[in-house]
C-alpha cells in the first residue's frame, strides 16, 4: 500500500516527506508523536479536515488504523492531491468540501507557530486549500515537532501563492517593498501549486507586524493568498524528544 | 475579419458584447464616441494595456485602424482571452504581460464609476487580469458610456472571483455577512472565468465604504479577486449622446 503510493503519487512535496520517513531520526520521531497524539480529539461521526505534510501524515496514518478498529463513519475533507491520495490509499474517503456543511475538525501541520498562536503554513504547497478549510472548520488543531516552535514567526520564508498571470511584476513589487521573495522551484523548473499557481517565498528573518503584512499581501492583485495563519488554530499539539505537550488558545 | 472572429470565439462575453453591435442604438453609440477617443491619448512606441467589453471593443478597433495608418509600432498585453483573440484578429500583437517590464498606459471600461473615481468592473468576468495590468500601469484610462458614471456605486452588482474548492463555504459566509451573493451563471451552468474560476455578484445596491468592503474581501481566503477599483484610474471618458467628456483624477 505504502509502495505503491509512493510510485503513483506524482504531487508536490508528497515524495519529499515520504522520503524523510525511511529513516526515522529525531524529527521524524517528534513528527509521529505529535501526529499521532491529535487522533485523541477525533470523535465517530465528525467531519474531518486533513491538512498536508510531513506532520499530519502520521495523522493520516494513526487515525485510518483507529477508523478501521473502532469502525467509525468519518467524512474527511482534504487540503491538497497529496492528502486525498494518500487517505485513499489507505481506506479513507474523501468528500468534497462543497458537499459537507461545515468542518468539525481539521488537523494540519505548520512551519512555524509562535506564542500568540499565530503561524506561517505553505512550505508544502498546500496554503491555499489549507486557509480554506482551516476556515471552514469549528476547530482547528496543529501537530508540529519542537523546531517548529518559535518565538518570532518568519526565520522560516513566508510562502505566497501568487497567479502566474503578470508574476513578474507581483515579484517586483513585492521586491521593492522589501520582502526579499524568492520564486521556487522544483527539479530546476517553476513549481506549480494544486490550482497551478506559483509560490514566491519571502526571506523576512522576522515578522513583527503579522497584521499589517497579511493584510497588504492580501491587497496585492496578483497574491492568490499567503502563508500567515493568524488566529486560526485553536490547538497547539507539541512533540519535544518523547514528551507530547498541547498547548490551548486561550 | 469581423465575421471570422465572432464565429471563432468561445470565451467569455465576448459574443454578447459583439451582439450588441449589430443595432447601433444610442447605448452603441455612446461606446464608440468614448472607445475611439481614447486612442488619441496613444503614441508610438507605447506599451499599452487592453482591457476587455463592449466599449474597449471600440479603442481596440479604432487602435488598430491608426498603428495600420501611422506605422506604429505598439506592444500590447491583454487583460483576457476574448481581447486576445479580437486584438490579433485586427493585427495587434499581444506580448505576455511577464515580458514587458512596465505598461504605459492601460485603457479599459467599467461598469460603474463614481465621482470619486473609483469604480466596480468584472461585468464581464475579466477583472481578474483587468487590476493586474492596470496595477502594472503608469496611467489608466477608463471608457464609459454615460449610464455607468454613477453618484453612488453599488446598483450594479458587484462581481467577486471565487475559487470553486469550497465555494459553497465562501457562498455562505457571504451570505451571513449580508453581501447578497449570486453565482453567476452561463446557458444554464456555472459560469468559469479565463482563470477557471467562478464569479459572485453580489447585489448590494450601495457601497457605503469601498475601502473596507474591498479589504474584507480581499481577507476571505476562498476570494481570488473583487471587481472595486479604487486609486486605479487616472481619467476617465465619457459620452453622453454625441458629447464626450474627460474627467482628471485631481
Amino acid at each position: 500500500m505504502y509502495e505503491r503510493f509512493v510510485k503513483e503519487n506524482v504531487y508536490n512535496d508528497t515524495y519529499e516527506f515520504l522520503k524523510g520517513v525511511e529513516s526515522m531520526g529525531q524529527e521524524n520521531l517528534e513528527k509521529k508523536l505529535a501526529g499521532e497524539e491529535a487522533v485523541k480529539y477525533v470523535e465517530d461521526g465528525m467531519v474531518l479536515g486533513l491538512g498536508t505534510g510531513s506532520t499530519v501524515f502520521y495523522t493520516i496514518k494513526k487515525l485510518a488504523q483507529v477508523i478501521k478498529e473502532k469502525q467509525w463513519t468519518i467524512t474527511a475533507v482534504s487540503t491538497s492531491h497529496a492528502t486525498t491520495e494518500l487517505a485513499e490509499s489507505l481506506g479513507i474517503k474523501i468528500s468534497s468540501l462543497n458537499d459537507v456543511p461545515s468542518i468539525d475538525l481539521t488537523i494540519d501541520g505548520a512551519d512555524e507557530v509562535d506564542g500568540d498562536f499565530q503561524g506561517i503554513k505553505g512550505g508544502g504547497g498546500a496554503l491555499l486549500f489549507e486557509k480554506i478549510v482551516a476556515t471552514a472548520s469549528k476547530r482547528n488543531i496543529w501537530v508540529v515537532d519542537s523546531r517548529k516552535k518559535v518565538d518570532t514567526l518568519g526565520q522560516f520564508p513566508l510562502p505566497v501563492e501568487v497567479l502566474p498571470f503578470g508574476h513578474a511584476h507581483t515579484l517586483r513589487k513585492m521586491e521593492e517593498a522589501g520582502l526579499n521573495p524568492k520564486i521556487r522551484m522544483k527539479d530546476g523548473q517553476l513549481y506549480y501549486t494544486d490550482s497551478q499557481n506559483l509560490i514566491f517565498d519571502l526571506h523576512l528573518n522576522q515578522i513583527k507586524d503579522t497584521a499589517s503584512l497579511g493584510a497588504w499581501l492580501n491587497s496585492m492583485p496578483g497574491v492568490i493568498e499567503h502563508g500567515l495563519f493568524i488566529e486560526i488554530v485553536d490547538k497547539v499539539i507539541v512533540a519535544k524528544e518523547e514528551e507530547v505537550r498541547t498547548y490551548d488558545r486561550p
